[in-house]
C-alpha cells in the first residue's frame, strides 16, 4: 500500500508539472457537494490511503499533507504511517487552515490548481481571494484524476425509481410549478440544481447511488414551458422512468452534457444557483447568467406536507416495533453474557428493521458505542475496535432507517447493568434539556440558534456541555441530514416553520468514561395564536422508550416527570397493537410509570 | 409655531436650491452618534417642531416628511398637525424606508444632500449605494443649518472635570497605553474616537454637556509618542484639566480643528475608526488612512475593574437606600389617596437620590407608568399625561442615577392595591425569566443572543412575549446604555466576559391594561472551571426588593422561590445598616420570606 501511495502521488505530481501547478487540493467531495460519496469520487481516499469520511489532501511538488478533524486524528495517523503524507490536525490552534498554509508555503507568482467541479462556488471564491492577496493564482480546471487512476470506479449506475406521490404527497409537476413561481421573486427565471436531495425531492425520484442517501446522481435544470432537463446517465433510466419524467414535463440529457448545455444558454438567461451547494465550475460556465441565492427547494422540502407527516408517523411506528425487538434481544444477550459486541448491535437493528414494511435501507451507519466508545461522537465500530458488551456501564446506540414513507434517526443510551449515581445524574441532565426542547413554545420567526440554548441550560448550570449541535433537519425518504433549519449555537438563522422535521439530540461525553445522547425526531407544529402573535411548538414523532433506570427524579421537576410518563404512554399506545407476547410485556415494563 | 415651521422649511429649501439639492435628510443625530443630543444639534426638532427623541426629517422641493417609530405616532401626529410635514410611521409594513422613498420619489440624475458629520460612515455608505443604483447622487457636505438657524444654541460649554482614578481604577495614561498596544493587531497605528463615552472613559474626564450622559463634547486622537490630541473647545477647559491632560500625555486643540488635522496626517498613517460610531465626514477626511474596525475601547470599558466593581456595589447600596425612602413615600401617599401623580414619583426618586453621597445626576428620565401607561415601553409622563395614582393596579417605575462611583438603572413593578390573579400571573412569568437569567451559568464564548431566550422561555410557553431586548450594557459613571455586549434575540454576537455590567430586564406589556418590567443590573463573573472549560455566571448587584404581593408561588419552582428569598436577604443585609426606624421596618417587611 505504501508503495502504491508513493506511485500515485508521483503520477499526480507529473500531471501537476505538465500543467505548471505548484500545489493542488484533492478534497473529500463530489460535484453535488454531497455528504456521502459514491466510489467514483473517492479520489482523496485512493490517493492517500486514508479512509475517513472527512479530510482534504494537499500535494505540493515535494510534500503532501492531509487535513482532517479530531474524529480522525488516530485513524489518520495509523493509515498515513509509512507514507510521505503528513497529518494536519484540523481544529487545533497550532494547525493552519489550508488557505493559510498555501499562502505561507507557496511563492508569489505560483499557481494552485483544483478541479472546479469538486469545490463549491463559495469555497473556491474564498480560496481565490486569499491566494490573490499573496499573488498566487488559482486555476480551477485542473482535473488529473482520470489520467492517473486507471481502475477508477465508474459513475454510479443504479436504476432510478419513482417515489410514488402517495408517499410524497405532491406530484413532481406541482413542485416544479411551485419552484418556477418562486423564481421571479429571486430575480431568476430558471434554476440549476446540483444538490442530489433537492433533485430527488423535486422529481419524486429515488435511486441507490450513494450509501444511506437514496439519491440519483444527476443535475436538474428547471425552466418554464417544459424546458426542464434532468442530466443523468442513460444507464440509470428505465423506459418507465423516462415516460414518467416526460409526463412531468422533464426531458433528459446525458450527465456529462451539462457544461455544453450551460454554455449554450442565451446570454439573457437568469439562472438561480445556490453558491454553497453548486460547483465553482458550474458557476463559471454560467458566467453572468448565474444569479446567486438560496434555493427555494430547501424550504419547500423541509416543510413536510400532510401525506408525508402521516407517512413519517407510520414509519416511526414500524421503526419503534423493530427497536422493541432489537433492544429486547440486546438486553437478553447482554444478560446471558454471550459475547455480544457493538457490531452485533448494528446487525440486530438492521435485521429487525429490514423485516418491517416499506424498509429500504439504513439512513446512516449505526453508532453503537459501549462505555468509553460512547464518548467518541462519530464512533463506528469495526472488527478491530468492536467491544464486547458486559452487564454494566452505558451503551449509546444511534441508528436510523430509510422507509419509503419516511426516514428515522434515533439515539438511546441504556444501562446494561445497575447504573451508578453519576451515570443517572449525567443522563438526567441531558434528558432535562431534551424535554425542555420537546416542550418548548416559541414565536414565529424563532431560529435554531435560539432554541439550542434551551436544551443546554441544565448541563451548563453544572459546568457541562457538548460540542455538536442539538438538532438537524431530516429528509423524507431522503438524506438524514438536511437544511435549511438547524438547532445549533452559532449557526442557522433560518426560522422554524410548521412541518419541519428536526432531531432533538442533546448529549454529554466524558472522555474515556461514557457518552450519553438522547435523540428523538420532532415536528414543528402550530401551538397557539395570541395577541402576541403566532406561536409554534414541537410534536415528538419518534416512538421508543427512554431507559427508566437512568432517570434521577430527585433533580427533575414534576413537569419533566409528567413529560416522560405522557411520552411513554403514547409510545405504548402506538406500538402495542403491533406487538404481542414477550415483546408486548417488555414494552409494558419499559413504559411503566416514572415516580419519585 | 406653524408659521415658523413653514418659514424654516422655506429657508432650508432656498439653501437646497442654491446647492442643487433635490432632497435632504435632517436626522436626529450629532457628530458623535450620541443617544442624547445637546441643544446645538437639535436641528431636526427646530425645523419640524416635533420634540420626540427619535425621528428623521426628509425635505424635498415641495414636500416634507418625518419618519418616527411607534413610540411617537401619537405625539408626532399632534405636533405636526397644521404643518406641511407628513408623518411617516416607521416600522409599519406600508411605510417605505427613507432610502426606498427617496429612490422612488426622485428622478435619475438628481442629488440628495446631507451633512456628512451627522451620518455614520455605515449609514452614509448604505444610502450612497442604494441611491447610486437609481442613478441618484449623494453629496455629504450639505450643511445649511448654521445659515438658516439664526438663534442656534452654541456648542455645549460645561466645564470638564477629572474623574478620579480612585473611582476609575486606572489612570488615563495606562488606558492609552493599553489602547496603543491593541492597535497593531487591528492593522492600525493610531485611533480616532468620536464616541463621547469612549473619550470620557479613556481620559477619565467627565462633563455635563448632555442630559443624563456625563460626557464632554470632543474628539480624541490616540497616537504613540505623546502625539495624542483631545479636540475640545477651550471654554470647557480649566487650567487644572489642561495640566491633568498634559500630564497624561494628551495635548488639546480646538473642537473644530479636526478636519484640518485629519487632512494633515501623513499618507502612511493607519487610523482606526469604528464606522458605525464615526461620522462619514471623518472617514472621508481620512481617506485611505482610515482603517475600519471595532474600537478596542468598547471592550476595555465594558469589563469593569475591581475598583469600579467596588464602587458600583457601594453606589447600588446608596441607590437602594434612596429607593427605600422613595417607595415608602409613594406607598404612603397612594394609601392616603393624596393625588400623587406619575410626575411626583419621578420627583420623589430624584429628591431621595440627590441626598445620597456622590450623586451627580439621574442616568435617564424616570419612566413612571401607571396601569395602561406602563404598557407604553418608553413612556415618560408630562404635565398633560401624568396620571394620578390610586390604591389599585400596577405601577411600573424605571429609573436610575449617576453617582461618581457608578451608574444605576432599576425597574420595579408594584401593586398599588391588592393585585388580581392575572396581574400576579403576568408578574410571576416575567420574574421566572428574570430569575432564570440571574441564575444562568454559561460557557466562555456565549453571547447575548443566546442568553436572551433563557429569560423569555416562560412567557413564550404561555403565548406571551416582549419586543425589546432583555439587557443592555451599563457604563461606569457614564452612559446608561453602552456596548459591546447586549442581551437581545437577533443581535449582539459579542461574547460575555467577566466584569461586564448588564441589565436583566424582561417585561410584559398588555396594551391598555398594564406593563410589567423587572430589572436589576448583573455583573458577569467566573462561575466554575471544569473539564468542559471555563463557565461564567451573573452576580446581581442592584439592591432593592421585588413586590412580594405580586408573586404567584403556585407557578414557581422551589429554586425560584429560594432565589427570591436569598436575594431579599442580601438586600436587607446590605441596606439595613444605612436605615433606621420606620424605613428599616418597612424594608424588613418588604424582604420577609416568600412561601407557598
Amino acid at each position: 500500500m505504501k508503495t502504491k501511495i508513493s506511485d500515485r502521488l508521483h503520477s499526480l505530481r507529473d500531471e501537476m508539472k505538465k500543467s505548471g501547478i505548484a500545489a493542488t487540493i484533492i478534497p473529500q467531495a463530489d460535484p453535488h457537494m454531497s455528504e456521502y460519496l459514491a466510489a467514483h469520487w473517492q479520489s482523496r481516499r485512493w490517493l492517500s490511503g486514508f479512509t475517513g469520511s472527512a479530510g482534504d489532501l494537499v500535494v505540493t511538488a515535494d510534500k503532501a499533507y492531509l487535513w482532517t478533524d479530531s474524529r480522525y486524528f488516530l485513524q489518520g495517523a495509523q493509515q498515513l504511517e509509512g507514507t510521505e503524507i503528513e497529518l494536519m490536525k484540523d481544529g487545533l490552534p497550532s494547525t493552519p487552515s489550508i488557505e493559510t498554509f498555501l499562502t505561507s508555503t507557496l511563492k508569489p507568482g505560483e499557481t494552485v490548481g483544483i478541479n472546479g467541479m469538486m469545490f463549491s462556488s463559495v469555497s473556491a471564491e474564498s480560496l481565490r481571494d486569499n491566494l490573490a492577496k499573496h499573488d498566487i493564482t488559482l486555476v480551477t480546471d485542473f482535473d488529473p484524476i482520470d489520467n492517473i487512476w486507471s481502475d477508477r470506479p465508474a459513475l454510479p449506475d443504479a436504476k432510478i425509481f419513482v417515489h410514488d406521490a402517495k408517499y410524497a404527497g405532491l406530484e413532481a409537476k406541482e413542485k416544479i410549478d411551485n419552484i418556477l413561481a418562486a423564481l421571479p421573486g429571486l430575480q431568476a427565471s430558471s434554476q440549476f440544481i446540483s444538490a442530489l436531495d433537492e433533485i430527488a425531492w423535486t422529481l419524486n425520484i429515488r435511486s441507490n447511488d450513494v450509501t444511506y442517501n437514496p439519491v440519483a446522481t444527476s443535475f436538474l435544470y428547471i425552466a418554464p414551458d417544459g424546458q426542464s432537463v434532468l442530466f443523468v446517465d442513460d444507464a440509470k433510466l428505465t423506459d418507465e422512468v423516462k415516460a414518467y419524467l416526460s409526463a412531468q414535463g422533464v426531458s433528459t440529457r446525458p450527465y456529462d452534457a451539462i457544461m455544453d448545455f450551460l454554455a449554450s444558454l442565451p446570454s439573457e438567461a437568469r439562472v438561480l444557483i445556490e453558491p454553497g451547494r453548486t460547483a465553482e465550475a458550474v458557476r463559471t460556465a454560467l458566467g453572468c447568467r448565474a444569479v446567486s441565492g438560496a434555493s427555494p427547494v430547501a424550504e419547500m422540502k423541509a416543510c413536510k406536507n400532510a401525506t408525508q407527516i402521516a407517512g413519517i408517523k407510520d414509519a416511526m411506528r414500524r421503526d419503534g416495533i423493530a427497536l422493541v425487538h432489537s433492544f429486547m434481544e440486546i438486553e437478553r444477550r447482554v444478560a446471558a453474557n454471550d459475547g455480544i459486541s457493538e457490531l452485533d448491535v448494528a446487525e440486530i437493528l438492521r435485521r429487525n428493521r429490514s423485516a418491517q414494511d416499506l424498509f429500504f435501507d439504513e439512513s446512516f451507519g449505526t453508532i453503537a458505542g459501549y462505555e468509553a466508545h460512547g464518548a467518541i461522537v462519530h464512533y463506528e465500530a469495526d472488527e478491530n475496535s468492536s467491544s464486547t458488551l458486559k452487564p454494566c456501564g452505558l451503551l449509546l446506540v444511534d441508528s436510523g432507517a430509510q422507509y419509503l414513507d419516511g426516514t428515522t434517526d434515533i439515539t438511546r443510551t441504556i444501562a446494561l447493568g445497575t447504573p451508578t449515581a453519576d451515570e443517572r445524574r449525567d443522563f438526567t441532565l441531558v434528558m432535562k434539556g431534551h424535554i425542555a426542547m420537546a416542550n418548548m413554545i416559541f414565536p414565529e420567526g424563532t431560529n435554531g440558534a435560539q432554541i439550542d440554548v434551551i436544551a443546554r441550560q441544565f448541563l451548563w448550570k453544572n459546568g457541562l456541555s457538548y460540542l455538536h449541535g442539538t438538532g438537524h433537519g431530516v429528509g423524507h425518504f431522503l438524506n438524514v441530514h438536511e437544511g435549511p433549519q438547524r438547532v445549533a449555537l452559532n449557526i442557522s438563522r433560518f426560522p422554524f416553520k410548521p412541518g419541519m422535521l428536526t432531531s432533538n439530540e442533546p448529549g454529554l461525553y466524558r472522555t474515556d468514561v461514557h457518552g450519553i445522547r438522547c435523540e428523538n425526531l420532532v415536528l414543528c407544529v402550530p401551538a397557539m395564536k395570541t395577541e402576541f402573535g403566532q406561536f409554534y411548538g414541537f410534536e415528538t414523532v419518534t416512538m421508543f422508550p427512554f431507559d427508566l433506570s437512568l432517570f434521577d427524579t430527585s433533580i427533575m421537576t414534576d413537569e419533566e416527570i409528567e413529560w416522560v410518563n405522557n411520552y411513554h404512554t403514547k409510545v405504548y399506545d402506538t406500538l402495542a397493537p403491533g406487538l404481542s407476547g414477550e415483546a408486548l410485556a417488555w414494552l409494558k415494563d419499559k413504559t411503566s410509570k416514572l415516580t419519585r
